[in-house]
């Protein structure tokens, strides 16, 4: 039972259409289904969309094709949409076994199942990306964003060395509710965005680079230390990672 | 002219109390201010507030009691708040002497003058740190927030160790808009309280402990690999920008 | 002579059913044995057992399969078990050749011979891990923790984002003589389950996660800083470690 | 109630001098006593023994006098002994006020006061130090693990570099139950004592040295990497951690 | 005999106004004198001008108020001018009684004494900082290369939060034959710069910052991985030697 | 229209030979085309020369061919010359379809296509590396610096450990305007060039060497503190951003 | 000419068997002999055996085997010995080709060829090393202490955690002039050596072990952090450059 | 009993001036002799002069003035020479009660007392500094040297900025039997040096410069990273450490 489903079935209860006694009944029936689904190597967290407003999504990475079908099938036949991320071709056959309409985001490395449905966010999320080789990380995010119900809007390869790239865009900086801007090497594009909107940025670091890069060290220390207010950081590359936090803001 | 006023004025024009013309001129009028004061060591971003909802903050680090002042002065005489941020007594002495309703949170290490309107913001932000020694860096969340126009709610030492006492307070978790987590040492905070709501965590590391902590940086890491969606980090000891950051959201 | 063979002989004397004089033959010829048996490229340490209450493991890592199998056939020739840890399957090949029982656990990646007579550990390791990405880690520590005679309960992707699935399992964790906790990316487990219990926690930072968990650094320095009490660490993807640090405890 | 009153109750009614009755009345109270008493910036946990054997110990660093005297009151007015590490001699004034037999350790930093009964560990716990420099992080734990009821014996100044210092007490290290061992610099200490003995060897770095030695990195790393089996490892300078997982060793 | 010096001279040959032979011996003593003069704890380089352009410079740090003076007085006394850089007021008043005239610059923490010629540079240098904090470091730039004979520009507290304060300066910018630019905490601002002109950038880091700026580790990787051209990194708060670079490449 | 076209077109105008009228609409029309083109993937910063002197260079990491390809299209068809760093040889044949005259040079990893006319520099820029695996680096730096309009001399393989071999090219390293130095391991070499001439020197560490070189920590470290003046860094490995650097610097 | 080479002929001289001016006619040749030959990408230093007493060695690493092999023909065509390391097998077969009678090492991974004559060593240099792993490392030391004139001894596989081991070997480790110790993970056993003995100990650090050994960095700050006197470091794997070291003291 | 009498103990039982039974006796009673005297807080090592050729040296660092006067007690009672390093002036104050003789250096931070015979080194041991802020350490160096019997030459403020300071003293290097050479910053001396001659190069890092230096990490990893031969690293700021290794060397 979806939280989704639960007020809408409140709100029959309060509409007269559903009897209350009926309805408790439905509710303590899901309350008594595990909150978990043991495989043995993972526990399906069946209740994360009850308490987060999203089912489970797979991270691909350390994982076998197998143990991601598994999970995977343990979701989907429970109707529920799937986002697989860090996914490699190999996980996705097997995943299209379990989930005949997957689809592979080579961009993104995602898998994604639109299934069920997913509350619309209230707003734009703006996805910025500093150059052509973050790419990867920016899809992440707009696939990720994309499944969990938000309107996004790309703005790509605008990186602060030729500043009229992103000024030129500023009214679709302008439209958005929350900004997601992904950046290597220096990571100074979230400071620069910040500083012309009045809507949170989520800032992604990415491990585009060399040298003193680090990995992507560089950026995230110049975005951890952004002198703009507005702006948080999540871990180097977890594209998910903000637009989930961009989903969740995008749904309040 | 703060956004709210320019709210209320092209209220004015569409409700017809207000001429167009009369508008234009004064909306004219209002661009051709200068867009910062030059101060020489400084120049006070006067347009902030109208691009980023508030008006510029002083971080106190590195500035001189007499430069604080100064700027404290040029923020005030627009009949905007103020808040200075890592303040150390001495520079409340001088800012006192500008503006002379200030008052000086020392747990916080702030100086604060409510000036002017601020629009209050939707929801609650409640703030919780793991533990006594927390408590700077999330009082000067708490006082940042507060004048930003945000109802906050405080939830202190509730480490990980005693789950108990988090659990405790699930109800007072639940009623907020958005949460702000601080903790030290090996900073799992975020990640639990993340896991039990469906609203944005802004975990805020701190340097808090000793030996491997390395001022903070055990907990920065800890956040920003945290498995719980839903949580972005700002910069260790960072309350203030954990708290812009918050303010903006629940303004949204 | 094993310190079990060692003890049995002196409970035989003290019940006359072995002659003193005999007894002392018997030990001296032991002592006299040399304590390591120089194979050129290592000296395979034949009192480690005595010492330490189990015969050297060896560590493939770094080591050719034939190097492996002739500590190998030296450790199984004095009739004692064999563990081989980071072991790959060419090890297991040449092992194989010496030691024809010996098994591979490819999940964690060792080669095991149980080989002579072990004393049972006397209560239960629980050994937890966070997620589904630890099981490599967990599994060593697993078959590490057997082969040296202790009773193991596996409790497997049971990280703090969803605190239920830990929570559910509080009998078993209480169960507990000592706690393996293994974990990756920001390393909170452990601090949860040390608050729990009042059993010591071994816990084992993965180099599962990616970006800024550094291969496993976030994990490390979140488990040194465990704000809980009864928690030590062993190295980043240490189960061998973990397992043989659990077992001394568990044989006490 | 703590465990040891608890057990004592039930042993009384398994005997029949307790009413099954009475006893459960006394246990139902103490589970409605509240799990922690919340004095605004701390949450002082109550049930902290019943979870883990020994009462909540206050951590000096970051906290004010006046902070550490409440939180010392609520701990003794309930009869249970007193910890507080990293204090400072003001934080001893102020604790001597609401608790009049409290005695301070200047090596250990420390301030303790016997108060209830503690049950006594079942063997010895032998605390061994690198050089003298290693005193005050060594009495820490000396300290820690006698309040904590256990029987330690100190072995000091007994480093590498002189091995016969070590080999000659041979003796008393075979006797412990448990070992910790505390060394800065190189931090080679753990790896030899752990290779002469069957017992878990608890490790803690310290901050001595200079330069390379990173106030305790270069002591941290070493023992994490310990080649000897039996070696988990604490914080840097953190005595009081190492006691603490001593001691529940030492109780089990 | 500075290259100022031996040029005119040569000139004066081939004008015919000095005799050749003349020359010849002027050239030979100067090139018999000592290329340094050994003060037992200080090698002063006297030839230092002949090959980089200007006299050795005294870096205050580490150096003992006397030393400071020993070294002052043997480059004054040879006419030259003279720069001591990190130097404390103490070590003034010692510098003050070998060199009557010179000047101290508490802001920038040098002393200062024009002595003899010194050749202009040819264009201007702009001194560029992002925050009043970095006012330290671009003063000792701005100290150093005033001394070294450039026409410098201040353009303090232009940082990227607010882009209309560097874009409104566009002018001054386009003057500048070469640019310093001042950046602590993420140290964006060289990228943006770099990014609006076609002469050579000196970024300097500063330890402006706290948290994740690790001591302007963040500002200095930022500035190495700038995505704009025309961008080289001088060390954390070295405004002597972004000053030096520049007023080397401005006598170009 | 690049600066050089301006030029011409403005001198034109001053000579009489091209109406105002005319070249105002050359102007005007050159400004209305968009100052870049947008490929979806990228934007092509096609007014970078007008700022910058030299149009958009390439950066082939973590870009695909076609990706390559379709920017070098871009660039080419506007008569521009063409530089690709960082190119694997698939990239090369890309990029052959799209610029037929086009050459790899595999020392650098690079491709160029001269196209149209770069204004030369003034003097010459020496390449001198320290040992003979620096050399891809050094390559990168001659093939930019050569394709930017800059006359070069390459010195390779005078590290420190034998002086002999950079002081005996003495006369080489006097005759530059500008000198980048190449350095892997302790990246001393520039600071012993610095000290020998009075032009700024550029210092490229390079990831040359092993264990403790850190990938390049090391020999960037060891620039970033030269004690030598006139020394400023780029990032480890960038020859590239050596040769743009020192390319402005020598069309001063 | 190498060094050995001018003693015997000033000795001559001395003796009367060569008369003087025929002796300065063929040091003048030499003098006049390049100081280094130059192959373009290298400069063969020449000279060096005359300043330090061995001729130049090659460092494979980053060399292509064309590169090595012009290389090595230009120092064996002198009549030289010959060593190149870190040599892959493609690295031997272009040597062999201009040096028929090298021979491959594959355990060092190093080439040499006994060429012209080297001074005898004065005493043994005892390789030890704390495990197998760290076998290859020890190789490189023990190949190039041999081809420069050096008796050794190797003992292998002595690390702390079996102290026997070691100390059973006790007369071989008092029998040498120098003595090279291996060791990776913790680096503990230089300590320990050097405790018992009064003659130098090189420590040679590796990047043998995983996690928080960090590729030797563990091992490395262990050995730099020694309690016991007599100790120096040199690169984390520097095989070779602790034999230099060690036969430069060999040599004395 | 040092093994400077040993030797000429045995030397006279060989001359038969001491009777074999009388010489037996006298070393039976020096091996009775305890190994080390307990001071409870420090086992002074009495036999380290046997095994190492200089009685145990204190390091002031971490020990209080008390405990510093008893070790010096310890040693000078027994009638051996007394070097503490790292010392205050209080510690001195402490000392020259037990030891009257006793000597502070202030510039090495150093006490010694000359006591008993030491064996004169064979040679000079030059050392050598880059600037006159590393004179400290050098100093610590050179007052350790000496009390050890070496001859000392010092040479300091030679760093590579200015070649011409090191080249004209070539002589002098050239007539060590073993260098130390300190140097902070970049650390670029011991290669310069270690390239001209053909004896040992002991290299210690100074924690002198600022920013990237990082405490000396720089100058640490640059001298690591050498690539002359015969260079050896000690810790930073370890001019004691390098001392002792550079006197055994030199008592070969």
């Amino acid at each position: 039972m979806t939280s989704l489903e639960l007020e809408t079935l409140l709100d029959s209860v309060r509409a007269g259409t559903v009897d209350p006694a009926a309805a408790g009944a439905r509710i303590a029936a899901a309350l008594r289904a595990a909150p978990f689904e043991d495989l043995g190597f993972a526990r399906v967290d069946t209740h994360r969309e009850i308490r987060q407003g999203f089912p489970e999504v797979i991270l691909g990475l350390g994982k076998t094709p197998a143990q991601i079908a598994a999970i995977a099938r343990s979701i989907v036949s429970r109707g529920r949409p799937l986002l697989v991320t860090r996914a490699q071709p190999a996980a996705f056959d097997a995943v299209r076994e379990v989930a005949p309409g997957a689809c592979y985001h080579s961009d993104a490395r995602a898998i994604t199942l639109a299934n069920g449905e997913v509350p619309p966010g209230r707003g734009t999320i703006v996805i910025a990306c500093a150059g052509t080789s973050d790419l990867q990380v920016a899809e992440e995010a707009a696939v990720t964003a994309e499944i969990m119900g938000n309107a996004i809007d790309r703005l790509y390869d605008v990186g602060v060395a030729g500043l009229h790239r992103i000024l030129s865009e500023h009214h679709r900086i302008q439209n958005a509710r929350v900004i997601i801007v992904v950046a290597g090497m220096e990571g100074a594009l979230p400071s620069v965005v910040a500083g012309l909107v009045s809507v949170p940025v989520i800032a992604v670091p990415t491990s585009v680079g060399y040298g003193a890069s680090f990995g992507g060290i560089a950026a995230l220390l110049g975005m951890l230390n952004s002198c703009a207010n507005g702006v948080a950081v999540v871990n180097i590359d977890n594209g998910f990672g903000a637009a989930a936090m961009a989903s969740l803001i995008n749904h309040l």
